[in-house]
């Protein structure tokens, strides 16, 4: 077989691997909005055959010696992505014994239960032989993939290629000694904002009709996507043809449907703005959780979040909300950047977000490492909690079992959140270098600058260069957490002063 | 291997098969209520791939070997059935070579396009290539399939196993013989229905509300299924767990609301009582589209059209319709027998519908014996009604050109409608011997004891006995027209007087 042949072949195989992919994203967003409550048992039997029959072709021969081929392609070129990209997928799935599949399916399906219960009854032991039981079978699958990296590496690898625990430690490190006074000296201070103006009777049907107004106004395309309603907001892109967020509010305060939207809405841009040339191969796909949730947060915090924004947002939230209290531009702004410690990670501020997600990479680490065992995680972090927020949980659900994520045994996933945050804030700084004054395009309502600065730099190449190669080709420099500091530290001080 | 064995390993496949199947139909629903749609392009390429696993798994040497050891089972025994059954598919798909099952695939997309062409501009040349494409490619197919039946036969079987067009012939002359002259009668009578108290403002939003009112209190199972609109209504059972009908209404009609949820729902009933406790078996699955549609006429036509149902609705239809004009149950009663020659099947009325079929029927065995020429079609057609129905339609658009049936290749398809109709009076009839005074129990809103008959004797076989046995057996009586010319002589002559 000659290289020509081999690319071909691949991007046949490759293409029925993809739609397999697709189907299960379509079975999962059918599960959380529309599904009937009684067809979770069969569902869960459809998703299974789907993963297994995936499974069976990703380990295929035929696939490894059509990658064998393919990888004398030229470094550099696309069909070198191809095969990297393609290999994240299959190295994993040829190393993973089908009975290790088939035990961690079982065991987050059942973690999935009792941690259920285990957080109403607010009662960690009814959760903590499911957790060990995952934690073994995690332990396991990294023991099966290492390479040389250690076993926490091998967690990351999932959400974060390339990502390792060594290359992290010194950037959370840097995050977290530079937080932590920031926090603390906010709660010192005595500050506080009057978040009244946020607060009032915002009416359900009003904030879809406005959620929807923002996302289409910053450029996600509803000829190739959709909105709906769930109990978590997510975004899911089947193919870049068809990418579906979900929704939901609060009735009292127009943060939470307005800063979700804008979240789902950049994960949404994202998943259109991949590489439709290239529909059904390895490489139109996210490249990593950080990248992803880097475009998420660009939206909602750096754009969502300036004055520019709501200059041109505020007359139409108030022809959306004619009933909402009286404020202006300049009230609002400091109730969009507040700092204050809190227990529930999902409700943080920009600022003390990044805390709650070390809280968790130390816990995460100190696991993999066997430094820690599943008894210890309720006080282990507790004790985090008091020592980098300053306040500790009341109980366990809100406390240590107020995440899904362990449950379905995704240990390594925390950390993309805080990576996201990182690359959001330098992609908006170098974007900014480029277009120049990108509040007063927003404040007209041009979204579409930055939005095609994106595309440019980081959608359409989904996964041809790796997520710290993005990053660099973005930015003109390697990761770093300069700018998001910095980013920081000016919010916070305007809006509580400079003693802080 | 022993029975036992294979017996389970057949379950094990076939739990896979039938997950894809699933899968397919979860596809088309998403397809048809949801898909954004800039996505119609990368879901064929979805469907197409699990189509194409579907067919492989269909043809597998294990399957054939599992099935050879099962077909020792007893006869009679539910092992027997599943052999049947499961035999349904894999002899069609063993047959089907490769190419014809990518050619017809290809074809239908292109016949759907060109026959929505051809409709809008009521021409049928723009259709007329791609119709005798697909003509020749099933007869292909025919020709791969048949052992000893004729070509039309091979087309039937896909529909409703067991029929053939010797069966078929007799019964549907005898329906022409005495509904011909039924319905020239009322024309000639002249008599007419006063239909405006059926016309008035139906607010959408109040619609739905009473259809799924309605659909609830027939016993539509919402906690294993749901609702959703569409341009065309229809109903899937993804699984028996997992059952969803699709709903549309007019502005001005309650009629097309109401019967069409009764109808669906008929559908739905079926599929949700479907045998559970074999999921994922062959036998877990209509046995065939004139069953289906028997479910469907019955709660459409002989409950929700009768005067117990109106006496139990119509207050509750006061309610949700306050607005609506003044009338009763005995002067609404009329407007639900109307008798009138039309030209479109689907707005066509209980008697003239079955008509519309014969046409369809009569014209299809012509194409498949080859003495009827695609592009003699126009002419036969309009032909037909003149000869059945004693009117001419006055372009393609409404007359050849109406149904998508044949632009998607499904030839063999419409003779089901009418089975469903015969089957349902005789249904009826035979659950009034057993269970009284049914539209007593009607008007009470006791409509569990005629499901829970139907359950017993029809759902819960699912494949477990051929149509044929199926209907004796709940009957007590091979299949006949009896029953459905005397229902539809009763309501007319009541309608429209003595003298028709």
């Amino acid at each position: 077989m000659n290289i020509e042949n081999a690319e071909r072949r691949l991007y046949a195989l490759w293409g029925e691997i993809r739609d397999l992919h697709s189907v299960k994203d379509l079975l999962d967003w059918d599960q959380e909005t529309y599904m009937p409550a009684g067809g979770v048992e069969a569902r869960a039997r459809m998703a299974s055959t789907v993963a297994a029959i995936k499974h069976q072709r990703l380990i295929s021969p035929e696939l490894r010696d059509v990658l064998a081929v393919c990888a004398e392609a030229p470094q550099g070129s696309v069909l070198a992505a191809q095969v990297r990209c393609a290999h994240l997928e299959v190295d994993r799935a040829v190393r993973m014994p089908e009975s290790l599949v088939r035990a961690l399916a079982e065991a987050s399906a059942k973690g999935g239960a009792s941690w259920q219960k285990a957080r109403a009854a607010s009662d960690f032991a009814l959760f903590e032989n499911d957790l060990r039981h995952l934690v073994e079978l995690r332990r396991q699958e990294a023991a099966a993939m290492r390479d040389s990296g250690n076993a926490y590496d091998a967690m990351l690898h999932r959400f974060e290629p390339g990502a390792t625990e060594a290359s992290l430690v010194p950037l959370f490190r840097e995050l977290r000694d530079a937080l932590t006074p920031l926090v603390r000296s906010v709660a010192e201070s005595g500050a506080t904002v009057d978040e009244s103006p946020a607060s009032g009777d915002f009416p359900e049907d009003l904030q879809e009709r406005f959620s929807r107004q923002l996302a289409a106004a910053i450029g996600f395309d509803f000829d190739v996507g959709r909105i709906d309603r769930s109990t978590h907001p997510f975004c899911v892109g089947i193919n870049p043809t068809d990418v579906r967020m979900t929704w939901r509010c609060q009735a009292n305060d127009f943060r939470s449907a307005v800063f979700g939207i804008l979240h789902e809405s950049g994960h949404g841009l994202y998943e259109q703005g991949l590489p439709a040339e290239w529909i059904r191969t390895p490489i139109c796909d996210a490249i990593s959780l950080g990248i992803h949730e880097s475009q998420s947060r660009l939206w909602e915090n750096h754009v969502g979040r300036s004055r520019g924004f709501w200059r041109w947002a505020f007359p139409r939230y108030r022809e959306a909300f004619p009933d909402a209290p009286e404020t202006d531009v300049e009230s609002l702004w400091p109730l969009l950047h507040t700092v204050r410690p809190s227990l529930i990670r999902v409700e943080a501020d920009e600022a003390t977000y990044n805390l709650h997600v070390i809280v968790r990479f130390e816990i995460e680490r100190k696991i993999f490492t066997g430094d820690l065992e599943v008894e210890e995680l309720p006080a282990a972090w507790d004790d985090l909690y008091e020592e980098l927020l300053g306040i500790r949980p009341g109980n366990a659900a809100e406390g240590v079992l107020q995440d899904v994520h362990w449950s379905q045994g995704m240990f390594g996933y925390f950390p993309t959140y805080t990576l996201g945050n990182v690359i959001a804030a330098q992609l908006y700084e170098a974007a900014a270098r480029d277009l120049g004054d990108l509040e007063g395009l927003f404040a007209e309502g041009e979204f579409a600058p930055l939005l095609d600065w994106m595309r440019e730099r980081i959608h359409r190449h989904g996964g041809r260069y790796t997520a710290a190669e993005l990053v660099e080709r973005a930015t003109g420099k390697p990761l770093s957490a300069d700018d998001l500091l910095a980013y920081l530290r000016r919010t916070t001080e305007e809006v509580y002063g400079a003693r802080v």
